[in-house]
Order: C-alpha cells, then structure tokens, then sequence
C-alpha cells in the first residue's frame, strides 16, 4: 500500500495544496487519472472543492474523477489509478463516506495498489477511527470507524500552542483523554506543513517534527526526514530527538 | 423547569467552581440533596471529581448523592432534589449517560420540578445534540441525541481568539458548519465565566457577553445581564448590543 497523509492542505498565505505540491507529484508519477472524494466540505460546494482541486493534479498529468458527481461512486472509482480524499469536516466525509459504501471500496482499491492522498480529514479517514479529529461532530455518522490502513491514529493540525487565558483543553491533554480511553492504540502529532509517506509499511515523516503518543510513556518529538516502520519501531534516519 | 448551564467550571487560577459559586447557591436555596453525574471525567476518577464537587455543594447546605456508587442510578437520582452534570469529555459523558439509561430519567426528573446544574459537557447534554461540544470524539456514544431541556445549542468554552500562524478552523467556522448542516438550530456561544440561568423558558445571561449564532444571520454579541425567551425572543435588561 502507498499512502501520502497530510496534516493539512495549505499553508497561511500560500496557494491551495502548496507546501506538498512537489511530494504529490513525486508520490503520483506515472498515474494518468485519480478520484477524488470532496465530502468533507460543508461551507462550499463539492463542484467548487473539485474546482480547487483539479488544476492541482492537472499539473501532475493526472485526470480527476470527482466521485460526487458520478452515479456509482465506487464503480467510478475503481476505474481510477490513484485517490484522493480532501479535508474539511471529518463528521461530514465519514458519514457521506458510509452513505456511498465507499469506505471498503477505497479500503480495497488502496489494497489493490492506487496510491492514497489525504489531507486532514482525508488523513483521519485512513486511521482505524476518526476519534482523534479537532473537528466539531456538527452531523452524526453511522459510526466512528474509518479505513484502518494505518495502525495508529493521526492527529491533523497538531499544535502545543495553549490559547492565553483559555480554560480549555489543550490539544496534549486531549490525546491524553484519548489514550486513557483506547490505551493501545498510538497518536501521531501531525504539525501544519507536515506528512505521511508511507509505502508497504514503511514510513517518511516530511515536512516538519511530529510528536508521538503512547499511553502511558512521555511523549516523544520526532525530527522531520525520519523513517520509521508503521508499528512504530525501528526509527532511523534524523531519528528521535528526546 | 429550572436549569443553571454553565460554559465552564473555573477560571484560571480560581477555586474549582469559583465564579459560579454564588449563583449556585442562590439555585440551589432551599434543595437538600442533589445527585452529581461525574461520567465526564476521563483523566482523572469518578470518586476524585465527587471530592471536588461534595464540598462546593455542602456549602450551600446540600447532600451530594454520586450516581457512580449507586447501583440503580436512575433511582438513587428520582430520591434527589437537584441534580448536577460535571464537565470533562462529551462524548464520554453521553455514552455512560446511555449506558446507564439516565438521559431520559434525567428530563423526566427535571421537567417534574428538580433544578439542573450544568458546566461544559453537563450544559452540552442539556441541549438537543452534542454537536456544538469542543470536545475530542475519543469514545463513540450510541447517538448524538441529549436531553434537549432547551431548544437550542450551546457551544461551551466560547472564544473568538484564533491562535496567530494556525491554520485550522476558528470556533466560528466550527459554528457555522454546525448552522450549515442543521440550519434551524440556533447556537449560543456562552465565553469562560458565564452561563444561562433559565426558569420556565425565561432566560437570563449571567457572567459575560454572548455570542448568538443563527443560520443566514450576522452573530449577535447580547450583553450579560440581559433576559429573554428561550425561543431567542424578547431580549430586554441589557438587550442585545450588535
């Protein structure tokens, strides 16, 4: 399995799908066509994130097979060498995601060989759950499990920044509640302007540090350009910095 | 019925339900008992969070009756003449709220006569839906459907600070999401220090300004001190600033 998971799309100020414009064309070369899933939008239309969207892929040589706007979702998308799932509402995506039955279909077609590019709740969709998202559960789906094509959870959008004066949860301590209530299962801390790349269990952290939780052990920064196995051992490479 | 929601428990650097203390005593005048809900919690005890809670209540002369040490919490709450649901996790509140089937007996309680105090999570679950919570999904409950004691929603912890360099979604973007999906629902955004004491439909702001959001409107800021319906009608006191 190939998969390219991404914190996020765009960086302030930078044009759409910018910081990882260069790794997508690394990561879809040689792919003539790729389908693509826009249902985590809310505040637009999926006519309008398939406007966005397009040009991008167009750059890499790719067609885009918007999945919404075909009859049989999942028969459109088998016909695609390459997936893409954008980010917006995670809530949203996963329930449109049931709805269509797309979720085993993309589950297989990843299996299969298409490489897999998601962004935000594209990247939370390819975890076992989406129970690490930051976004508000505004529609309620069917159920909070995912694609599980990776074994850990992603935590898109990480930060340790603590709003001054907010009583609020910071972000740790919310990954603390999730490891006490699914103590075996890890969370990888995704900073904006980083990602997955990860081929057969293999994997490259790009962009910037991560940090790594388990429950139970202190959390672990690690440094961008690491390579490490999707069990979440034999880190090499920049490695782990503390 | 009677129902004192408020958007959070402490401020920073104030005793465990400092600025709402005055106001809970004033609520509660009169009530002997009280049964306490402590099925938030997550990174901490359910007898931990009684001990923080039992003390704050005895100052007003009530009884604290902890539905986790009872083996019939639906009944052990029926003998109780108040009730109050603690903060901490949503979605893990909810569940154990289902679990233990005490939604329903918990209207049904509030609505015969006993006052309901809630902060964060425990005003979440007095409104229709859990789904203006902040709150991480790190537990899936059987729905999102609460108590609706009060036809709109509130999102707790309310804050219009967007953290500098952070390209993820602001609270108000979360909300209008939320005014997308569900556009007849009406959000009030209720910031740190403040809450809604409500008596039979007739609301009063307490603490601090509101931020009222409804679907195709501009938001509303309504000062603290000012009355109206529950059906977001008949603002008077301070009335409505913007």
């Amino acid at each position: 399995m190939r998969l390219l998971l991404l914190s996020n799309s765009t960086l302030p100020g930078e044009p759409f799908l910018g910081w990882p414009r260069e790794h997508l064309k690394t990561f879809l070369s040689g792919r003539r066509s790729i389908a693509f899933v826009p249902y985590a939008a809310v505040t637009f239309g999926f006519d309008d994130y398939l406007d966005m969207v397009a040009p991008v892929f167009e750059e890499s040589g790719l067609r885009t097979i918007a999945l919404h706007r075909e009859k049989d979702p999942a028969l459109a998308l088998s016909g695609a060498e390459a997936i893409a799932v954008g980010g917006g509402n995670t809530f949203r995506l996963v329930r449109e995601l049931y709805r269509h039955d797309l979720l085993r279909a993309i589950r297989r077609h990843v299996q299969e060989g298409a490489p897999y590019v998601g962004w935000s709740a594209g990247s939370n969709v390819a975890c076992p759950t989406i129970m690490t998202t930051n976004d508000m559960p505004i529609t309620e789906p069917p159920s909070f499990r995912a694609m599980h094509l990776v074994p850990f959870q992603i935590n898109p959008h990480y930060t340790d920044v603590r709003p001054e004066g907010h009583g609020g949860e910071t972000r740790d301590q919310r990954i603390s509640e999730f490891l006490v209530m699914n103590p075996r299962m890890p969370v990888l801390g995704l900073r904006e302007g980083s990602g997955l790349l990860m081929q057969d269990g293999a994997i490259e952290l790009l962009g910037r540090d991560m940090r790594l939780f388990r429950h139970g052990q202190d959390h672990m920064e690690v440094a961008a350009g690491t390579r490490f196995h999707q069990d979440l051992r034999e880190f090499t490479g920049s490695g782990a910095k503390s």
